[in-house]
């Protein structure tokens, strides 16, 4: 039995509607003592691979945590309902991958197990599992409960696993993959600097080609947005340890035009 | 006097510009070991029957808690500040029916008052009784105040009421209202599933057409998203155990095109 | 050594991506026993003026806290961390400014330090300094460390100040600022009512000249929106002390088209 700090908390539920503050309202019921961090509310809709980059950013920086994360488009299907252990952390959501970039992220999952429904708020609805299926779930784990009282064992290779993003070389480039776009506009790229092929320094200079979008250019491989001068794109590492295209004091989605999911190849700089 | 476990905080301040954040400081600084729960801030500006909605489903899955919760076109004017206590709640707000559907969720209001604003922050502003009236409030009946000592007794039959959203049977079909459409698009209607006609049961086919928006449409009677194709729109019970027309991995929003406060009407499929 | 009842948090950060919520974890890690209160992380991205606006306005309301605000467009630049004291707050953040108006709000710094990165997470990231250096920071004054152990003493009068907002009196006028746009689009502006000219009293009329919106009325110098019909303009003055263009059930901002930053010229009607 762990001794779990906080509960993390990650939806797709928006913050207009009180689907989050009633799944808050559970565990202020049936677990009092337990501090509730609020991940993001804001996943869009369904979006179950944005889910698992956001949760996989976040997750290491946690105190030994209870990570409760809902995005489920399969809810009243016969897709599992699961809790694992992973690093200090226990996971509880749905099996289709969402918890399964920030397994890794903390190392890996350890042991696994089914929720039963019958151990939440019953009788379960049929659309509201935050509610009725996963929040009563962390509350129990919350309160000292292990794994084996949450439902049966599972086995952790059977558990679902999002594909990774793309990240390869091939001839003589990387290429690699938008994950995600942040607040900032910055476009944060599946590829880690390890993955740069060698020549590729900082301080050195990238062409850089975002496909589907026809934008191509020569930018720094830079250490902070105040390298390059105002306006232009630079290339440098960011805080979660990915590769991502910036723009110093501006937006790189808006001044590029991608998105999530679009190809972006590396290659050093002929200039 | 109460052991409230919680208070709920319901506003339409919006989350950018710190007035939310003023409130949970005067909590933070009036009753330091009460614990708050945002319900939302994202109530559309001044709209006291959207706020009563969201209230009124959230309410009964709290704990004994207070609901303080303020959409308040009326600051500044005549209308009553009150204190309810309804169910093993506490809700505290402006007397404009804001309040009134939690209270009939909460199973009715059982006591009432006036809130004194000399109460709270002197002198209260002229527009800001979130922070001035209303949370100290709140935070008074945390420290374990009884209504009776923030102002005068209120009969409860004289507190604002909304007027109840449409749920009718005419001429052999239901007739109900859009009540609120959801981050998802899920178009949650007035009626529960006691109202609907004889002869529309889990599998049936129902004939469904909102007025106004020139949509009709035979849809399944479901339990949930994936009865029916995606794409497809079907009418279900929701988590708040009211009807709801969704679309299975869409927004029946866009795809129906209704507002809150459409009328909808339901009948037994001919087919 | 102080006894700090809470964190008030503000960044730009967002709420879609996780920062915000890393932050949350540090400080959970770090301090589990401080309790934080988001101030808002909906600042417009590099928006000081008006993240320093925000916090200004809410600091004074809160009991002893460490406001921890990060707007920093300079992340990785030479610009200082600082963490000051003034009034019963510690206020921790990038030395751009964006503590100036707050610390100003709770009369004025009485010491001040750098922060150095090697007290945090190690090693700082480049684009990172909520989570790798200001939260940290923040975490060892929850926990008591005083300002002299996070790095060096500072100058108070070193420390950079945000412009202050114009207000001026001029050929018989008063001429002032937009200060923000609220959510219900009251436009604050940066005047309090000791400016006004001899002659505005409550229930007077006000000439009003937005300049470049073009925008120019006749208004009353009110109490509440109430006092004028639903949608006409009036002046009053705000939950913060300062003078706003309101409209009675409207948006002010929509009304006159006025943008922060947006001069405003105020004298008594002629009529």
């Amino acid at each position: 039995m762990r001794d779990y700090a906080c509960v993390g908390f990650l939806t797709d539920y928006g913050m207009e509607d009180g689907f989050a503050a009633v799944c808050h309202a559970v565990l202020a019921r049936l677990a009092p003592q337990v501090r509730v961090v609020d991940i993001t509310h804001l996943v869009p809709p369904q979006d179950v691979r944005r889910g698992a980059a956001v949760l996989a950013d976040a997750a290491p920086w946690f105190p030994p945590a209870i990570l409760l994360a809902v995005v489920d488009p399969g809810v009243g299907t016969q897709r599992r309902a699961v809790a694992v252990e992973a690093g200090s952390c226990a996971l509880v959501g749905p099996d289709n991958g969402l918890l399964s970039w920030a397994c890794e992220a903390l190392g890996g999952v350890r042991r696994a197990a089914t929720i039963d429904p019958s151990g939440g708020n019953e009788p379960a609805s049929a659309t509201f599992h935050g509610r009725d299926v996963f929040a009563p779930a962390a509350a129990r784990l919350a309160n000292g409960a292990s794994l084996d009282v949450l439902g049966s064992p599972v086995e952790p290779s059977s558990l679902v696993r999002l594909p990774a993003p793309v990240v390869r070389r091939r001839g003589g480039v990387l290429e690699t993959e938008v994950l995600t776009a942040d607040r900032f506009g910055n476009l944060q790229l599946a590829a880690r600097p390890a993955d740069l092929l060698p020549g590729i320094e900082a301080g050195a200079g990238v062409a850089v080609w975002v496909r589907h979008e026809r934008w191509a250019g020569e930018v720094r491989y830079g250490r902070t947005f105040a390298e390059v001068p105002p306006g232009q794109v630079l290339l440098l590492v960011d805080s979660a340890g990915r590769l991502a295209l910036a723009v110093n004091g501006g937006s790189a989605s808006a001044t590029i035009g991608a998105q999530p999911g679009d190809l972006v190849t590396l290659e050093p700089a002929t200039g």
